[in-house]
């Protein structure tokens, strides 16, 4: 989440029509189009939230118009994702690394962790999707291993980053593809069910 | 942690002994402080969505503070609120009327109709909090008979409102309490469990 407004900036993708490992993937649209291709087709109910803002200043330069003039990026709470597949609740949140060995854990933020541990505390299914952008792959990894790491990773003998062989063993590689772009359903249901 | 929001209600509620029907009411804020209470008690993991926002224009008076200067309020393709109980996935959207007979669809917005619609085909709870202000009573109402009032609302025979009386029978009423402030999920056992 912190992430946003970097993300917002980057807009300089000029190279669309390569092959889908190879290209400069944005995996928030390939996700938010994943969504909207579920959505569409009945299989899943699954959106991302909103960006949490402190709106300080509305102004109203005409009735039914209102700019908001002076606003904050909020800390989030939640992760970025939820909804319902087969009748189960479903959150994850994502993330995205250039790194090639391993994922660091400060891409994470505590509260995404605190609600995703919540989540399957509760019975629902929680999770992230991981992008080594580098290597246009992506995973669906389990928050229970992932906990595994994040809980040791302050001790003399944690480490602050999860291997990519780690992921690659004990998560999910998702397929990229044309429609959906990025079907992370597949490995919910090869996981979960 | 618990006292918290209870406190922070309190501030400008010098009457504390009048009963919690004749207080004036802000749903959103109990309903929010009844989310705070689900989560600490560890009963529900149910947080209210962000606004979304269009953001246009972002200023950096300094390396790490981003300041909005430009945003617009978009129309969200979902509810309100949403979360898990008991392993099952909850949603819904909060409504305030002052009118005591019935209340009007308008105050319904159609893609919130669509998105319960669609939580309800796969196998989730999504309900209407509907708030009578003047009454001083909160309802929990489930779209599916919603969806007759609201289906029929454009046929010369269809009206354009819901009887108060058909959301006091079909519905379930919320008590209104001290902690949490509206318990909501008793009446989600009732319906749905």
């Amino acid at each position: 989440m912190i992430n946003f407004p970097i993300k917002k900036l980057n807009t300089n993708n000029t190279t669309n029509n390569t092959n889908f490992s190879s290209r400069g993937m944005n995996l928030e649209v390939e996700i938010n189009e994943t969504n909207q291709y579920y959505l569409t087709n009945n299989i899943a109910v699954i959106h991302k939230k909103p960006t949490p803002v402190q709106i300080v200043k509305v102004n109203y330069p005409s009735r039914d118009k209102a700019v908001i003039t002076e606003a904050y990026y909020k800390v989030p709470s939640t992760t970025d994702y939820n909804g319902i597949y087969k009748g189960k609740y479903i959150d994850f949140e994502a993330k995205e690394t250039k790194n090639k060995t391993s994922f660091n854990l400060n891409n994470v933020h505590p509260h995404q962790v605190k609600h995703l541990t919540q989540i399957s505390q509760h019975g629902g299914i929680g999770f992230f999707i991981i992008s080594f952008s580098t290597l246009g792959e992506v995973y669906l990894y389990d928050i229970k291993p992932f906990l595994e790491f994040w809980n040791n990773k302050d001790l003399p003998t944690g480490r602050k980053s999860i291997p990519y062989l780690e992921i690659k063993t004990n998560g999910k590689k998702i397929d990229l593809g044309y429609l959906p772009r990025l079907n992370y359903l597949k490995k919910v249901d090869d996981l979960y069910f």
